[in-house]
């Protein structure tokens, strides 16, 4: 069985997803099509580029991705076609596929071109239908990748929000709010191994393993599920209760100890209970 | 074929639900994923439940009813999978099943546990992904509920609104608001029958068959099509009309011939035209 | 393989659309069910048919459309299946199909009835589970339609904006606004052939190809991927830039050269570089 999953900013109502999947039925009756999401923000390609990194490797080998957040629709941006780690995506060449293409996993993409399979589009404002649908169902239905159009080695990357070591600590940034009011950042959840606390919006956040662990309302910093540093407030948004948006720095002090100045009030004791 | 539907309260947009599928059609790639919804309020189990009392019996035995609206994910509460009525429902233990757990049914319940099919959630803030998604993959593919967990007899359930018989009448609530703003109750439809009016926050609702049978903008009561008694709008929205929340009282007056105090200008005539 | 689409405005939360899919799956278990949309405004039949339209060529042959926007139910409109194409619909008569009924293609209709496979709808209120979840269901099973009731060939047709020609062009109409804030009219795209400029709300729209020929946020005329003649903005809301609702009109001053008067700053040079 071949799945295809759509992730778009389309929104449903218009139909515009339903041609989409339209173009891909009638090349590959039998596919099955799973939604992740057309409600994206209009042109949000970081946002895109997370949610994709959340699922892509989740889906059995040889799911195809079809992710099309396209404002570039109608200039020279190109359309790509990647094979990593035995799963596909299919995706304008805006940086969408950051995340994955810049994790040091080894991967081959093509430029979506005219040819045996793909036709020339029947419209310049509308390839999610006319050029990315019928790439993924080919795809799916097991052409090869090199059929679809030219090697590229150059995909376009998004900048990824550094990550800055310092004398008491490390800090990074958030990088995203999610449904649920969570502050997502780009630090890795092991540096909070031996921590206490996570500095935000000049407040100090204690660190815990699950939101269970505090009060409904309070605050925590943790690992989260994709093994990222969130701030999150138990059955409550920290994005609401910080008033922080994207972007704002977090500061794990790793070495709290050594910096009393900075940690008046931080415990002294030893954290590693809390290590692997 | 198997199928497993999904109702959350996840968004879409994160990729969460993304997670979530790719994880069920890595255990069995064959499977049809059917969304239900996953734009529930966060943390709404109440609205949870009243959503899968409503289909989880038209789909077709073996059918899994995957349900996590879990703001309790990460303290001691079980997860649970559930055989009823041939259909099986994974859902966490804080009372969303409850419709069909306290519906006089049979059924039997697991807790879910680490064992020769479910590994040790990969995290503690995401049993969506880690604990309830692989559950209903396993059920899907026919592996016997017994082999998921220990038996569980003592689910948790939520309070039930009460019905009231008064010497004039019976006394439900409104239990929940539709998209349509239509009012339903924890009423019997068939307690309609013989009736002529509703009542609820003050005023008098008169009893119909169905929509058609009042003006446009005009208020009605029905069975509705899940056999409970609804006030509605024709073309319009009782909610906003009459200005209500989910807890109002809601009043047959069902031997109003009987009260003429209370009924002063109710038609006095037989209602016996609408029996069953 | 069989799919069957779903356009609804029953939103999802309710879970109304998940007993639409049990009751469709208890008929059909291994059909593919292909969400198009649920979250059309209420009783939206216009911008329903619309988003019909855009998809429903796409699929394969032998799909079955199920769209249900019906704030007739529970009166005496008719339940419609049509054939068009080889594809099935499945919709409330009340115009909801008109773009495809209307547009020229030869096609046969029935008005759902009780029978050897329609069973009388258990509610007055819910025909979207009860009467076209089933319809739809024995279509994709390969049911004949004419078992599914008696030959309509009157259905309601919805009134259809007109297109007049004026001694100084065409005038049309904005007939939806999309969810990027495009202004779609009722023009034919082949009309911009040969056309400068575009008229709304007394603004002169210039026409191009595609997105990528002007600067972000500047408005653009263009004939879009379904051929139509559109108003947008780059990366930007031209409904919002604009301020215009569907109904405003739209002016292609096809013969601008001859016109000084009404194009006094228009370029008079030849415009056949655009031509097809």
């Amino acid at each position: 069985m071949s799945r295809i999953t759509l992730l778009t900013d389309f929104g449903t109502r218009d139909g515009y997803v339903g041609a989409v999947k339209g173009v891909i039925s009638s090349i590959f009756p039998g596919v099955l099509l799973d939604d992740i999401s057309h409600d994206l923000d209009r042109g949000d390609i970081h946002g895109a580029s997370l949610a994709l990194e959340r699922y892509w490797n989740r889906f059995p080998r040889g799911t195809v991705h079809l992710a099309v957040v396209d404002p570039g629709v109608g200039t020279e941006r190109r359309a790509l076609a990647v094979e990593v780690e035995r799963r596909f995506l299919v995706v304008p060449d805006n940086g969408l596929a950051t995340p994955i293409l810049a994790s040091g996993l080894t991967w081959r993409a093509v430029e979506l071109e005219p040819g045996a399979y793909l036709k020339p589009p029947e419209s310049r404002t509308f390839h999610g239908r006319d050029l990315f649908a019928p790439a993924a169902a080919y795809l799916a239905r097991g052409i090869h990748l090199s059929r679809l159009g030219s090697a590229v080695s150059d995909p376009v990357l998004l900048p990824q929000p550094s990550v800055r070591r310092e004398a008491e600590g490390v800090v990074g940034e958030v990088i995203v709010r999610d449904r649920f009011g969570n502050l997502v950042t780009n630090l890795d959840g092991g540096l909070l191994d031996g921590a206490s606390e996570v500095e935000i919006a000049g407040r100090r956040i204690p660190v815990h393993q699950t939101y269970g662990e505090v009060e409904p309302g309070e605050l925590l910093a943790l690992a989260n599920s994709d093994r990222r540093v969130e701030v999150a407030a138990r059955d409550d948004s920290a994005a609401r209760l910080l008033d922080v948006e994207e972007g704002v720095s977090v500061r794990i002090s790793v070495r709290s100890q050594a910096s009393p100045g900075l940690h008046p009030t931080a415990p002294s004791g030893p954290f590693d209970d809390r290590g692997p």
